[in-house]
């Protein structure tokens, strides 16, 4: 972050260059790793197939690991700032406010490759498990647990999140038929009640 | 099978010996995807490590995906067969019956390796992820499917079964506390009902 905001006091031009160069990195090092998962994608590779030198990549992010966190966190940022919309409102809507928000991201072909890349990596490496604990857990799951007043909050939250991620797992990655081809709403109305009951139930 | 056959027709030293290098390819094999993935295994690498040649890998299984199928399905053979008693007995416990054999597998390190195997090598290739439709989906999920007496059985044990696949990627594979960390029991306690609700709730 250092080396974007010295480099936008040089100047207007310069700032926009780097920006998208910067955005460039992103993009291609996104698509990178949802299609090859964290341990085959190389920071010489993303920074081949983005007409740069690797040791650019290195110097705007560090090392694979940031690269990785800085190409999901941007694809996630709109969805990590959702939380507070899934947890404000009425807590017995919370249960599909988070089923839709979730089935919504998953749903748009933007979102879907960084949570492909993500789910992808956290399974098959534990440096990007764990960029999945940081990012995942703490940014969106802890923000909707502070919203619920029970003591075993973070508990209940992670059961939800069992059953998203379960559906995630087999509609959109291993495909299971009838679950994967099922009209989305009618899935909603089906798992809402049940991430609820997680949240809020006795 | 085939070469098994023949084999056992040579006499019982032969037989003896080609049936243990099976089992110890089968081994190896598990270990070696398990460890690596689909993806990053080879029947190269699986041969080494057992200590024979590829072409006898070849000879006994055929391709990578049917050394992988044989080597999943050997360990899943106990498990496989699980589903008649799950499915038996009062319909009204086959969530917690169910969601206690999906628990004791993940539970049993011996099993545990073979169902990280076929998990992380599912998320990551296409070949692996069909191996997984084939043997979880049909040989388990359709046998339990087969016991309810609801139009919508496939769909119904597939939201199950996401509660369950969920939990386990929380809890096995990603770690994230306190899911990680709870007591089975405690955790069995609040997913049955869950599993449950899926299977034959209104």
């Amino acid at each position: 972050m250092t080396e974007a905001t010295s480099s936008r006091r040089r100047g207007r031009r310069t700032r926009t260059e780097s920006a998208d160069t910067r955005d460039r990195i992103l993009s291609v090092a996104r698509e990178e790793f949802s299609e090859r998962g964290y341990e085959k994608t190389s920071v010489r590779g993303i920074a081949k197939a983005a007409g740069v030198d690797s040791a650019l990549v290195h110097h705007y992010f560090g090392t694979k690991e940031q690269v990785f966190e800085a190409a999901i966190e941007v694809a996630f940022a709109p969805a990590l700032n959702a939380p507070e919309a899934v947890a404000d409102g009425p807590l017995d809507g919370v249960g599909e406010r988070l089923t839709r928000f979730v089935f919504g991201v998953w749903e748009n072909p933007t979102t879907r490759a960084p949570l492909l890349a993500i789910l992808r990596s956290a399974v098959d490496n534990e440096t990007a498990a764990g960029v999945f604990r940081r990012l995942v857990v703490s940014q969106l799951m802890r923000r909707v647990a502070a919203q619920l007043d029970a003591p075993d909050a973070e508990l209940r939250v992670e059961l939800a999140a069992a059953q998203l991620v379960g559906c995630a797992m087999l509609r959109y990655v291993i495909k299971v038929d009838p679950l994967a081809s099922a009209d989305v709403e009618q899935l909603i109305a089906r798992v809402a009640p049940v991430v609820q009951g997680h949240l809020t139930g006795g």
